[in-house]
């Protein structure tokens, strides 16, 4: 008997080679896969909903796999989601992954292709003073931003457009146009800055789109463009055209809607 | 010419031996010591407002030194804050140790004894799961507290008391008696759980105080205690009459006011 689960995955990206399973190397797939080993005495692939660069962390990345009952030596075959997660999170000790859900889905579920929205969050932290507690887990931005600025060029991004300028240039997908259902840019006050936090939403993302868009959208805070400026990078379809890659320490993938 | 400065720092706990300096070991002081020799060239011992164990952070320390003029090779005498607090980061670096402000001050300025008011916030994640991605940075709770039960209790903390219940037996105080300001518990949904932000607020604090107060109100919130016999401890004086402590991950020293 062979069943399907999927898990909810939450983690530090900071010392792992992005998520996806490579040799001699710690990814956050290899963690886990390692883990499940031990787990269920079984070789089992998972499938990611979205793969994460290096350095990308995740609150709520999600993945599936099967189980098979019969050649797991000695597993319940009734063992809930809280003790799945439970026994694969003793085995991914000490490292900072933690498999924060687990539940029996049906055999046609598919991580990435069941999903219907992805929200990713973007982390920056506005102060001329470099990060002590956060490094690693947002973006320093030195020079003022002027959020309501961002705030207004945002807009525009929202909807189906062809992001050819937001796209890496080893980005694989088949066509460039996606639909970004959301964007909001909310700011907290901590000690001696700003923190400006991004939520963007969507079905899917094309290799970079989040982390080039926040560049992008830095150029409009920092005043080195305008909304015009960001209309005219959209319309080009050309990469050159848009704001820097804002580097992977400040983007978590938040949650996924099936 | 010597100047008294005064700097702010923020840090990560983690991997320091607390804040005070010691041979051979890495903590906040000596790195910042070390960073401010390489800087000025001069031994300068720097004094904190308030020492921290190991593992427990900071947004925002305060310690004081004296910069003297003469000796130190090149330093311009008007070298603003600005540029002070950037020079001994550079010297920080990588460290997830910054100096987040530095100005002049009088000379009577005293880092610990000019304080009027430390405020210090303790962070829980409460969830059946444990942490990935705050693993070291908050206090993992598995079994459901009780929020508005532990705010209730709490209460009856503030004010003037003898606190020797919430004092660790290396305590070298010389009075048990405090005054706590205020506290407050805040909760925010978190992915899968509830992070709950307790902030405390007083003129001095024992050795200890805050973790062995979230430890008894921990209590509280999953039905151990009851609010009288929070009080039924207070009133014992006695560190066995109260919870457990709570360990440094979650603890941040947030802001000391002058």
């Amino acid at each position: 008997m062979t069943k399907r689960w999927k898990i909810v995955i939450e983690y530090n990206g900071t010392n792992y080679a992005g998520f996806q399973r490579q040799p001699d190397i710690a990814t956050v797939q290899g963690e886990i896969e390692t883990a499940l080993k031990k787990f269920s005495n079984q070789n089992i692939e998972i499938t990611v909903a979205g793969r994460t660069d290096s350095g990308v962390h995740a609150w709520g990345q999600v993945a599936h796999f099967d189980l098979d009952y019969k050649t797991a030596s000695g597993l319940p075959r009734d063992i809930t989601g809280y003790e799945l997660a439970k026994a694969i999170n003793a085995h991914l000790l000490p490292q900072p992954i933690s498999i924060i859900d687990a539940e029996e889905v049906a055999d046609d579920f598919h991580a990435r292709f069941s999903a219907k929205q992805k929200t990713y969050c973007y982390r920056i932290i506005n102060r001329p003073y470099r990060l002590g507690l956060n490094q690693n887990l947002a973006w320093w931005v030195k020079r003022p931003l002027n959020v309501e600025a961002m705030q207004d060029a945002a807009q525009i991004l929202i909807g189906q457009h062809d992001f050819t300028t937001f796209r890496d240039s080893e980005c694989q997908a088949k066509s460039p146009v996606r639909t970004l259902d959301s964007i909001h840019i909310d700011t907290t006050s901590i000690t001696n800055g700003q923190e400006i936090l991004f939520t963007v939403s969507g079905m899917s993302f094309l290799h970079h789109m989040v982390r080039n868009i926040v560049g992008t959208l830095s150029y409009v805070g920092e005043g080195k463009f305008t909304k015009q400026d960001v209309i005219d990078a959209l319309e080009a379809r050309d990469r050159t055209k848009g704001g820097p890659t804002a580097p992977a320490d400040g983007l978590y993938l938040v949650s996924i809607d099936y």
